[in-house]
This record gives structure tokens, C-alpha cells and sequence, in this order.
């Protein structure tokens, strides 16, 4: 599947994750003494006084694992997934060792940037699932795409 | 500095950073290569036909390098700091090999929670900015932090 121009993608399309992540619990503590050296990411036992009860993955790893599984989906925006922000964010539920994390990503907006006339942008939706389809992510995200210049064919999709 | 309980947090405190982090090329090249494989995080010679022109660290990574800041800053609430998500994220600018980042949080809210009651809404703003005092993100979160228990002693803060 190749890369796709801003005219390319339609409000309501919804994109199928590529695979799958396992969520294994030494790499949920190496995350966490690198970026988030809290207790109940570090420490099985000291997990469970926390208020998780026991070990959870940092937000911020169930973020990196999640843009992972975007840059492994039909997502193919052109030139790349350029992210200038969130509308918001949420995590409802911890992210635990052995969990196995699937996206789904939708287009709720298209919009030609006002400041660069060459690129459009897309408010997605993704959504982060774990095995008993809850969801543990939600994002809805501003990216930045490259609009189709005068002569390009029509991308294959 | 000791854990803090919610009663401890006041509308407009600043918390100053406890450090700074420098942005190595090998991490960023490491960090992309496990979570955001795209060419401008990988790759040197591709990053200069991108649209930023040179090797940039994915957001995620700063995300996770600014959560780092966080963890060894003077914003220590009682349990930890739990996330239940972002109002809103922004990455202005890219961030490069050899930026130097550091942080700068604000309290902007307090709240206490409807649903649980020995717990209260803080809402943050952190900013991370590069060498040049330029921000490159802002996070708007919410986060859940213990109130008081009847009988409790002050916190020393």
C-alpha cells in the first residue's frame, strides 16, 4: 500500500491495525528506569501497595507502544506521520504484563491548513484495545499532510 | 521534599525542574527504531528530504524524555504521579540532536473528585523547552492525587 495524499483520505474511513503488541513486563520496567522510574512501573511487590495493585506499563509506553502499532497500520499518510498534537488524550484502564494491544484509527476531520496551502489536516482517532477489548488509549490527534500538487497521479490505495 | 497530598497543592504554584536531560542522536535513533520507525527519526541522509530537513526525535520521545523531567522534579505528589490523561499536547517545534531539555509545571486546577472521594483532580500545564527557551510541548493533564486522611500530619514541603 502506498503513501497517500490528503486528498486521499475520507472523514469516517476507518484504518485496520497491521498486528498486534504483547506488553512484556521486563520491558515495562526498562521503559520505566529510563523515563518514568515510579514504583508500581519498577517493582512487582511495591506495585502491590500501590493504587494498581500491581505492576502497570507507564502511559507514556502504552503511547510509544501504540504509535508503534500506527507505524506498522495502512495509515500511510505521505512524507510520514507528522503529529503536531492532541485534542486529548485519555488512559481509562492500566495497561498490566502479558496484555496484547491492538488500534483503530478513523478520520473525524479534514481540513486544508490556512497557513501552508500545500498540506491538509487530519484529526484521527485512534483508539488503543487490549485482549478483552477495553480500551486502554484514546487519542484523538492533529496531523499534518502533504496535499496532491497539480499533475501527481492518483495514489494507489 | 516529602509526597504531597492534594490539600497540599495550590491554583498557580510553578514547580521548578530538578535537572535537565540532553537529547542524544543514539537514542533518538534507538527510541525510533523500537517505537516510531519513520525515516526522519532513523536516518541521517533521508531526514534531510523530509520535511524538517534534518534528524528529529519523535514526540513520543520527548513525551517520554519530558515524563523523565517530571519524575525528578520538585512535583511529588503522595502515591505518585498518576495520569488519567491530557486536555490537550502540542509539539511547536521538532526537537534535534544536542538539545538540552528541561521543564517547567504550573498547577492551573484543583479539584476534588466526584466519583472518588479520597482522591482530587490536579490539572497541570508542563512545559518542556529546548536551549534556546523555545517550548517544544505542552501538556495540559489531569492528574489523581490522594487528599488528606482525617488525622494526618502536615506534609513538609
Amino acid at each position: 500500500m502506498s503513501e497517500r495524499y490528503f486528498e486521499d483520505f475520507a472523514v469516517g474511513e476507518v484504518f485496520k491495525p497491521s498486528g498486534r503488541v504483547r506488553v512484556e513486563k521486563d520491558e515495562i520496567i526498562a521503559f520505566a528506569r529510563k523515563f518514568d522510574p515510579q514504583s508500581f512501573h519498577l517493582d512487582e511487590e511495591a506495585a502491590r501497595h500501590s493504587i494498581f495493585g500491581r505492576l502497570v506499563a507507564s502511559g507514556w509506553h502504552t503511547a510509544a507502544m501504540t504509535m508503534s502499532l500506527i507505524a506498522r497500520s495502512e495509515y500511510r499518510p505521505m512524507g510520514g506521520t507528522i503529529g503536531l498534537g492532541f485534542d486529548s488524550m485519555r488512559w481509562p484502564i492500566p495497561v498490566f504484563p502479558g496484555d496484547e494491544l491492538r488500534i483503530e484509527s478513523e478520520v473525524l476531520e479534514t481540513r486544508p491548513s490556512q497557513s501552508r496551502p500545500d498540506r491538509g489536516l487530519l484529526k484521527m482517532r485512534t483508539r488503543t484495545f487490549n485482549q478483552n477489548g477495553e480500551v486502554v488509549q484514546e487519542i484523538i490527534a492533529n496531523g499534518l499532510v502533504p496535499r496532491r500538487p497539480a499533475g501527481a497521479p492518483p495514489s494507489s490505495s
